[in-house]
């Protein structure tokens, strides 16, 4: 069994420091209101690890102090089976004559591939109180106080 | 451009009420750590919306009261380009001997083919104080105060 996916756009990162989604004409309509929410889910590709060597690797090390060999399913890593990446980013604007979301940050290089985009609901999307290992204790907070 | 994705296991509702990731034995070794996570990412692949006719559907009006027409990327529709659909869930407990991951909650069906799985880090996926537009404002919250 296996499914389909194609990009709905691609991570643009001119020299100027400033980040854009660049959506794919065909899918531009998709971002209607999307300008009403201050924060998005970005689902990526991770092309650069679509290959069969990343594509079996299970477990690693996360590169932080102290960290235990983990499962990649315990881990942001994007060699995974299925090279999807996830970033929580700020929506800065919305440019309708570029068909560019411009947002704050994205651990994604220029050109990466964009399958999916959804909004950030705080009801189902913020966990106060959640626990991670040790070793994810003291990652620099982006978004939290 | 096209990628392609496999399920890693499916979701189990047995009828007792419990609900549970069943991980195929071939990425059960991507599981080690997981538990030290209180909440975990899932994204699941909406079979039943895997159609053309979703495929190309790109707005919609959510079905919250008051909620204005939106593009299929400002709502969480399953209808979508790529019928990926994301959902933050508490992990309960780690079966090894039944390759199974237990949860408190998901809104996709017995059956339903899981795709990646991901911990929830607060650093980078807690948003304190994220803006929604007037008809997400009164969702019942999940995790959060």
């Amino acid at each position: 069994m296996e499914f389909r996916i194609e990009p709905i756009g691609f991570v643009k990162k001119p020299e100027d420091g400033r980040i854009f989604l660049h959506i794919d004409s065909r899918f531009w309509d998709a971002t209607l209101n999307i300008d009403k929410f201050s924060h998005i889910h970005v689902i990526w590709w991770a092309t650069g690890f679509d290959m069969p060597e990343y594509r079996t690797h299970l477990q690693d090390v996360p590169p932080t102090e102290g960290a235990e060999n983990s499962g990649v399913f315990a881990s942001r890593s994007p060699a995974r089976p299925n090279v999807l990446c996830l970033s929580i980013v700020k929506l800065v604007a919305l440019n309708e004559e570029n068909r560019v979301i411009e947002i704050d940050q994205i651990d994604a290089k220029d050109e990466t591939p964009i399958v999916d985009i959804k909004p950030y609901l705080p009801s189902s999307d913020r966990v106060d109180d959640a626990a991670v290992p040790e070793w994810f204790k003291d990652l620099k907070k982006r978004y939290t106080k």
